[in-house]
């Protein structure tokens, strides 16, 4: 038999969140509370074990179960070692699924470890009493657990599994072995329905309920909460006055350019702030530098510069080559994509507007399908190119590389997102009628059709509402479908099995053990949970920071789409809760100090609107619903000279802005200002007298000095400065 | 009689620089040495009291004589409540000179505290020993002063007299005082000779002679030199180059134009990342952040938000408001320049050119006298208004308002110089032609003057050499000749006062006290030091930045503008020395982590040049000495748009390269860090057993993790997944 029950994980596990260490399990039932049932274990590791797992290579089966026992042990045999407890069940008959927990006095270790790798790294703020206690020996420290959040927990956990032995860990990563298909935390039902119901229920998201989704699935998602309500907030200000310039002023209005401009910049800067702040306030300021090297970096070993440890080093010399070698391949498949998009599109407009011709009524329905065929396969390899370039430039930590693939990645998705309405702004409609000509040359009978600005505002419109619409979809209702089929076909197989009545080893296994029904209950759960995809948050940055590039860049064309963006906003920040509870597994809390990537995107979308909005506006202000109508300005020269003068603008309204909020430090800040101040202070007043004049004395200067006044008249009496005043007064 | 004669300042000098506290004057004279005769006393407080000095406010002269006496006796008292030891010397009938020292034990505490408050504001790296210090009680610590450079010990002693006594000084400051006019260190003959002496007869400055400077003149006058030779160094590159092309190749020559962007854009960066370094190797970085109020700073008494002192507070918004409040000040300043240099040039052009007719001859000579008057005025009166501004902005300390008020100088400074230049290659050159036409009209008669760029090459020439030789007669010759001029006036008075047989007070005042023949030399050398100017080495950076214009901006026009530069600060990093030796007051050593504005002003020039060698480029390739010779392209599309592509890829350039000096650090970085972690990990050490896996353990990882592999056969029998694993492989 194993070497406990559940109800052991369960007593230790609630010892985890208990203060003290002592008290028998019977005492510790009383804790037991059913909303914690999720909590029976804290991670669960899928061991595969299908032939031919094993790199593609056929074995015989009696090697092959060797193997597989073999790497079975070696996996409890390393969990073991660091002091992790587990127990196996198995699920299907090519899985086992390994329950671990951590027993308190791991956890506290492993706890007090971290704290130590982040003061070492300056993540924390050294902390009076924090500083003092690394210094206590340890009978005397007591490393309570109680600020030790439900993330934390299980972020020390994943780490102690994952992180390489010679870094302290059992090294168990799926990367690395072929066996372990992943390791992933459970869902807890009862926060993931409360979080739901709160959010659905209320009209704005507050502090409370984002600290709450951080404290549960740890600072990377919550991060992106943050953004999204933050960002949400911030696009009022355009919904409310692209409605106003809707209903009430002309299109293609320059009042309204000018502002999304503006716009723009404060929202970017102001981010960077709030985003600072959140780090100082959740304590992971810095946390990049504790990073643990990724198991996939390649590196000769080296000692370490700062610390003189033997450690895996690339030089940033190679990498760098291998970026500036990357950067033409990048702009290669952004070229391909660009003409692929270009075609379709050319094709497209082509079709539906002035082909009039033989088969017309089939043809029309070419372009989706080159669309959807066509687009998405480029794209696709694109983003391939961008992953092996990424790994090939070999970075250090997992952040580094998401940074520079997520950078990547973007370009792509801003070509196939952008490209068709930068087309039709910049060369359909100016130059339409030109290419019109062009094609009557080759004798193409043609559906009179005006080329006016009105087709633009009608392809964003198309944009905002149908990509919003589809995105939506794809990401609630789809994954439902597809489980409630899944759902079905186990059914249908069970029942199959069940006709040829012999029943699947996963009963067997369960009939083998006298679990409770608690127990089997939660063995399902696990099982849909393991099912379920991996959740990636980049997806969700990427899709909010293209839909800022939708505002910015182009709702100088139509104004509503602020409103669009808003409205889908609101409902976003609740759909992708509802995605992370129930159509994800629950992610590995991760720690991150900033949004990476994705703030330079908004940056460089900001940048590039400048640009954007000045060129529309200079080409179709005043071309429609205006008194004196006219076609689009092509003036080169003055075309170009209004981008110079709104681009130089913009960048130095960003300095401006970004000085002044520079010089205005925030709340946290000052707080921790005020906490290193504090123990410098402590441990002077302690040398106090040393220095003759206490802990006041510092930044302020001596705190008394000595207030008496000397008295020199005895020798001022003769003082030859005396002397010479008085003889020289007197004479002058 | 004084407190004490010179040989007790001496002794007590010796003493500030002898390790030990001991030992009577006697065995003290042991250590005099002829070459430190300079150093009788360390700080000279010079005490005008001319009437009527009082405001303008003439008073009767007893009320006057009471009142310098008051004001007179009140300085000593200051002087003495801060421990420090003066004495009197009469210099004149209106001049009182006080030598002023610091005894051994009070510069000790004042170093002390002056590593206190460095400690506190995280300016020096956290060293054990340094840190363990602090919290030793006052009898048990050594402060040693051997690592006190002369630069350090003449600082302490200035802000000792100068800091606001709430600050712990005896807030003496010239610029608050009615009588003291200045305050003065002497300069060190010997030191400032042999100084001089290496300099000229080495060929090139080394790291030990820099490092020289700074001890003795300050971080601030050491960065000077710093970056002066760092430019020089890479003037090279551009020189070399230049004088390639200039004999080999066409002028114009686009290749050179790139290279001279490519060249600013590395000089820039790889300075910031020098600058660093020295910051770190000095100790001084972050030092900004210990500077003390500046006297004239206005605010309101508020709580400090991180120590919670009261200190005087002046809210940014205020201060901001009142900076874009300035912007249009300056703006309007910059175009009134513009127009009087414009005005000026057009009639120089005109009468130098074309004007052919009545009174020529005289004529010819109103563009120089307007150019000496006009000019210099106007520009005067911008000066004046931007430190009126930046008086008006009331920043808080010493750094950032001589940053501010450097920015805007330099505006008016870039115009005076460059704007010539600039007319003629974008206005005259290009609109000559059209220009003569409209004067035609007016029925002028015109000399046939040919219109082509080699005008262009001659202006840059001209500058290139009179500017610079202009500036090295008034920074050397011009000084000398004055000195000489008053040295004779002085001699003229005095025998003019003999022949009135009345001895002046000096004489007298001499007599009275058996000063030694060495004091009476001494006496007269101060006097000279005190008649001397104010030494700033912000007009020195100046000077150079604006090289660095002409080298980066225009140096496409005329190749050779890189050797120019070249060998004139070659001179210039010997005659700068020579200027501070001995055209200058021995400045009072300051610190600082940075060359500051220049920093911000050179990268905004290099910007620049990424404008101005596209349009020259564009404007005049391939004008002159080429078969096919055409005149300067006109058309203001291609025009622009080629200033779009060269910026942005002067940005892009900067950006990468900003990135890859980054991601390298110094050596001095890493040193740092290796000390903090040095720090960090004894802390460890002791709490070592503590947290159960001693120092090592922290950044990577438990340092030892129990290794022997656990024995899990027993287990493993009855164990679930071994069972699942068997089973399902044999059925499989």
């Amino acid at each position: 038999m194993a070497t406990f029950r559940f109800h052991d994980i369960y007593s230790s596990t609630v010892k985890a969140h208990d203060k003290t260490d002592k008290g028998t399990s019977e005492d510790l039932y009383k804790h037991i509370n059913p909303r914690t049932l999720d909590v029976y274990a804290d991670l669960v590791l899928v061991f595969k074990y299908k032939q031919p797992t094993l790199k593609g290579v056929a074995v015989s089966k009696p090697e092959y179960e060797k193997k597989t026992l073999a790497a079975y042990q070696d996996v409890l045999i390393r969990l073991t070692r660091v002091g992790l407890q587990y127990e196996t069940r198995p699920s299907g008959d090519d899985t086992l699924l390994i329950f671990i927990l951590c027993p308190w006095a791991v956890l506290k270790r492993e706890a007090t470890r971290a704290s130590i790798n982040d003061w070492l790294a300056g993540v924390k703020v050294a902390d009076t009493s924090e500083t003092e206690q690394l210094l206590q020996p340890a009978k005397e420290r007591d490393q309570s657990l109680d600020q030790l959040s439900e993330a934390d927990r299980i972020r020390l956990m994943s780490d102690l599994i994952t992180n390489m032995p010679n870094e302290g860990g059992a090294g168990i990563h799926p990367s690395h072995h072929d066996y372990v298909e992943s390791i992933l935390p459970l869902h807890d039902k009862a926060f993931n329905k409360s979080w739901l119901k709160s959010w659905s229920t209320k009209w704005k998201v507050n502090e409370q309920d984002l600290s709450r989704v951080r404290d549960h699935y740890g600072e990377k998602v919550a991060y992106y909460f943050e953004f999204l309500q933050y960002y949400l907030q911030w696009l009022a200000a355009p919904t409310a006055l692209g409605v106003l310039v809707h209903t009430f002023g002309s299109s293609f209005s320059i009042f309204y350019g000018v502002f999304v401009i503006i716009w723009a910049v404060f929202f970017t800067e102001t981010w960077k702030r709030r985003e600072k702040e959140l780090a100082l306030l959740w304590k992971v300021h810095n946390v990049s530098k504790t990073e643990m090297r990724r198991p996939s970096f390649k590196g000769t070993m080296a000692a370490d510069p700062v610390t003189g440890d033997m450690v895996p080093f690339f030089s940033p010399w190679k990498r760098w080559t291998r970026k500036l070698l990357g950067i033409p391949v990048v702009l290669g498949g952004a070229l391909a994509l660009t003409t692929v998009i270009t075609a379709v599109f050319g094709i497209e407009v082509f079709l539906t507007i002035y082909y009039d011709g033989y088969l017309k009524e089939y043809l029309i329905y070419a372009p989706m399908v080159l669309y959807s065929l066509a687009i998405p396969n480029v794209a696709a390899i694109c983003k391939s190119i961008s992953y092996r370039l990424t790994e090939y430039e070999n970075y250090e930590t997992r952040g580094s590389h998401e940074y520079h693939l997520m950078q990547k990645v973007f370009i792509f998705n801003a070509l196939t997102s952008y490209m068709s309405i930068l087309l039709t702004a910049y060369v359909y409609i100016p130059y339409g009628p030109q290419v019109i000509s062009t094609f009557q040359n080759y004798g193409i009978s043609f559906s009179s059709a005006t080329i006016d600005p009105h087709m633009l505002q009608n392809r964003l419109k198309a944009f905002m509402i149908t990509t919003q619409a589809i995105s939506f979809a794809t990401e609630t209702i789809v994954p439902w479908l597809t489980r409630r089929a899944k759902v079905q076909a186990v059914k249908i197989q069970k029942e199959v099995a069940e006709k040829l009545n012999r029943d699947t080893h996963e009963d067997g296994s369960l009939t083998v053990l006298e679990d409770s029904e608690d127990a089997k209950k939660f063995l399902k759960r696990v099982k849909k949970q393991v099912d379920l995809p991996e959740y990636d948050v980049n997806e969700d940055y990427a899709e909010m920071v293209l839909q800022f590039g939708y505002v910015s860049l182009f709702s100088v064309i139509w104004p509503l789409t602020g409103l669009c963006a808003f409205i889908n906003n609101w409902v976003e920040l609740r759909s992708d809760a509802a995605k992370i509870s129930y159509n994800a597994r629950r992610p590995i809390p991760s720690r991150t100090d900033t949004i990476g990537p994705w703030l330079d995107n908004l940056q460089h979308i900001a940048w590039f609107s400048s640009l954007t909005n000045a060129s529309i506006l200079y080409l179709f202000h005043g071309t429609i619903d205006s008194t004196d109508s006219h076609g689009p300005r092509l003036g080169l020269g003055m075309l170009l000279f209004t981008l110079l003068v709104s681009e130089h603008a913009y960048l130095a309204l960003r300095m401006v802005v970004g000085l002044i909020l520079d010089s205005l430090p925030t709340e946290a800040e000052l707080d921790v200002r005020r906490r290193e101040f504090g123990v410098k202070r402590s441990w002077l007043s302690r040398a106090g007298d040393a220095i003759g004049y206490g802990s006041a004395g510092g930044v302020h200067g001596l705190a008394k000095r000595a207030d008496e006044t000397p008295d020199l008249s005895a020798q001022l009496e003769n003082d030859f400065g005396v002397q010479a005043i008085r003889s020289n007064l007197k004479t002058n």
